[in-house]
């Protein structure tokens, strides 16, 4: 290995077994879960156990110029934790110690490899809920969530993931030691870096300690959903349901094209004739019903063909259970649109302001015809945050092509109706052409020399963002 | 007027009427509300109109070498807004017109100078809310709220200014026009150049429209006192109140010196012999009266001498009131101990983990004693934020010594706590010693590095914060 130095001085800082340079192995470490994207090969994968291990890593990519590309579980939708050829690939998971819950002052401190469903688990215990709940929950580490600034179902009420970072531990391209933030429940000594860090994609250092703000456990909740003969309807009702004051815990959308994948995936009597569906939940306990009814109000004033309010929580927690299955649901789609093997899904991810909404449904159902492409929306509707689905041929250049390009009108759309190119989902590799659209000339400018100040020479997973 | 050729330049930009260098109109802009702080006098003060007229003021100010002060109502308590000698003030209180308010989408759009109280009074028409309330409300400018990421006593519940901030038109040093953030709930397009703003007194740009996230307007709100034998039992009531999953929508301590100072300012009928009083709320409507049941019984197992619910919305208001009252009968009582005029306060404003709020108070009465100055507790119990009010006479130097000693006490006995030593007043030119000792090496070097990338000569508020 004469051409790669930084192996054994890699091997002899963190021990034979934390460094991996099996090709077999090496491959797995390639990409995250986004389409469109390319990946390259890293020379080296690590995997750091202390803060002071990922230091030593930094410091020695520095001294060989070799790039760093910081990886959780490899979940995220936008090509941000893909290899680049060469890199060293910081696998954090390994990092994955929960140090600290505090009931009183609501904090929870831990590595970046913890994952979420593991945290939300163990804060549960104590009767504290850590809210963010991304898709990828059950397998994405805090450390992922943080460095994209995850969203979820419950962000509708409870905000994103960067409402609940407290401070952060950094390994900056330097190799020193940042230390952001605060274990206080308010703060404004300097600048606000941890929020800088949050969301940034690893571009600017290496999170290894996270501490989180957490809530008391959310009260019993109920759900509903409301069937709509049109997707305009629907997206009325969301906006009527904010109009009117009201603050459901959850308020997501499934159109007709999910409701069919999920119910051919796995029947669970769901209205499939119905243009769209609304599904809400009220978590306000012994005022639950009567927030429900305010919603369901909403919506029949809206247009809605049907509103039924589960009975308890089993066929509350059914219904979110046909959300969960719309990712694997359309995929199954996907795959039997074009068999052998080449059908697949692009997911987009826009977000425009809740009054908007409706005009984003429309406006996809015509990129669509427009394109030839099925496309499918599901989304955090509450927040303006749509997810379409656009189903493709992998096999077929020219049917691949036609879904890009109605990907590139759904951005053109979301801007033009004043949203962003990315609600949750990141910039990554997958849009960074659109974010330099969306944010100008002044706007990048601003990034690079922000980027320019915390790595001058690039080292951090370059090629990302920006 | 041959040394300020500037002058000339901006008369020519802006008109006669927008610049002033009368020299008594020039006084009334050297400084903010804070104490110990130094403010020089500006050569001049314009009063921008527009977001075209802060580019030409900067460009000039640029130009010609001269440094630029921003400033909104001066109601800050760190001396982030004063003037340093020959400098360009920049006040933001012309541009005052709130520019659009969507109930549907939830966000307002105002420029800067907009005043706090304006703002929640034009929204509440609509049924909505902004929630931040520092104590100057009434007259500080959501400019200024932002630039400083001002808190305030409903922070306990809903947060500060920066979780209400979806989006800035920010002049930068260059003179170049920056938009950061969105009109969207959520976002995630690139790095979160608007909470870097958020907080940054005025050293990185100059914030020229500002988009807020509003939330429905509050529902009924209920409140109580309890009334304490020590500072230790009140810190540990809200200890109590947290560990038991509670979330009241206010959470205030005042100590035996300020219910003194405002029951000789105004007889309100407060228990003088207690040694703390806790104020809580909750804004729950039909479910305040329980939730503050659970408050309660949280403040008596903690060894609550009394508790004492407000039976309506006028009592509950008369509490909130003896609240408010705490600065200028705190103000009254230093006048009447060191008559002359020489009396003052000095602010301190500090934050800890609310598990270590009991220390904090204990800790801050044995320096009131080392250091023989008078000391009066009062803040936003339930964040662990806390303002001591050091009562000196600024006619003896060695009075003033000790007050400053008794300063630097508690904030060393803050950080010592696992605090900030500002939770949200800011760092200005009081705290810039403290800021670094808090953030260390690295967090200066960061703040300076960011600094440099986006100010490379200084132009924006020199000396503050850094």
């Amino acid at each position: 290995m004469a051409a790669a130095p930084i192996l054994a001085d890699l091997r002899a800082a963190l021990g034979d077994a934390a460094v991996i340079t099996d090709p077999d192995l090496l491959r797995g470490y390639r990409r995250d879960e986004a389409d469109l994207c390319a990946a390259g090969t890293p020379l080296v994968v690590v995997r750091p156990r202390s803060t002071e291990e990922v230091v030593a890593v930094v410091r020695r990519a520095a001294r060989y110029g070799v790039p760093v590309v910081p990886q959780g579980a490899r979940t995220g939708l936008a090509g941000a934790a893909n290899a680049v050829d060469g890199a060293v690939v910081l696998a954090m998971t390994a990092m994955d110690r929960i140090l600290e819950i505090d009931p009183v002052s609501r904090i929870a401190v831990v590595q970046p490899g913890v994952v979420n469903a593991a945290l939300a688990a163990e804060v549960a215990k104590q009767g504290l809920r850590y809210p963010p709940d991304p898709g990828s929950w059950e397998s994405s580490t805090i450390g992922g969530n943080v460095a994209t600034n995850a969203g979820g179902m419950c962000c509708v009420k409870y905000g994103v993931t960067t409402e609940y970072v407290l401070g952060l531990e950094v390994v900056l391209a330097s190799g020193e030691v940042l230390r952001t933030g605060r274990r206080t429940a308010k703060g404004v000594a300097g600048y606000d870096l941890t929020r800088l860090f949050v969301g940034s994609e690893g571009t600017l250092g290496v999170i290894t300690e996270v501490t989180v703000a957490l809530r008391p456990a959310p009260e019993e909740s109920l759900s509903l959903v409301a069937v709509f003969p049109s997707t305009a309807t629907a997206g009325s009702a969301v906006a009527e349901i904010a109009a009117r004051g009201l603050t459901p815990s959850l308020l997501e959308l499934l159109d007709r094209t999910h409701l069919r994948a999920i119910e051919a995936y796995q029947p669970m009597g769901l209205r499939t004739d119905a243009a769209a569906l609304l599904l809400a939940a009220a978590d306000t306990g012994s005022r639950a019903a009567d927030d429900l009814a305010l919603i369901a109000a909403a919506c029949a004033a809206s247009g809605a063909d049907e509103v039924y309010a589960a009975t308890d929580a089993v066929e509350a927690a059914a219904l979110l259970q046909a959300r969960r299955l719309a990712h694997p649901a359309m995929e199954r789609l996907a795959a039997q649109t074009y068999p052998g093997g080449n059908g697949g899904l692009v997911i987009d991810d826009v977000a425009v302001p809740r009054g908007a909404l409706a005009a984003l449904l429309d406006g996809v159902t015509r990129i669509a015809e427009r394109c030839g492409v099925p496309i499918g929306v599901v989304g955090h509707a509450g927040d303006g945050n749509m997810h379409p689905n656009i189903v493709v041929d992998r096999a077929d250049p020219a049917n691949l092509d036609r879904g890009r390009r109605a990907f590139d009108e759904i951005m053109e759309l979301g801007l033009s109706l004043g949203g962003t190119c990315t609600g949750e989902h990141g910039v990554g590799l997958l849009k960074r052409d659109w974010l330099a659209r969306e944010i100008g000339p002044v706007g990048v400018r601003v990034h690079q020399a922000i980027k320019a100040a915390l790595d001058p020479t690039g080292l951090l997973n370059p090629g990302k963002v920006l």
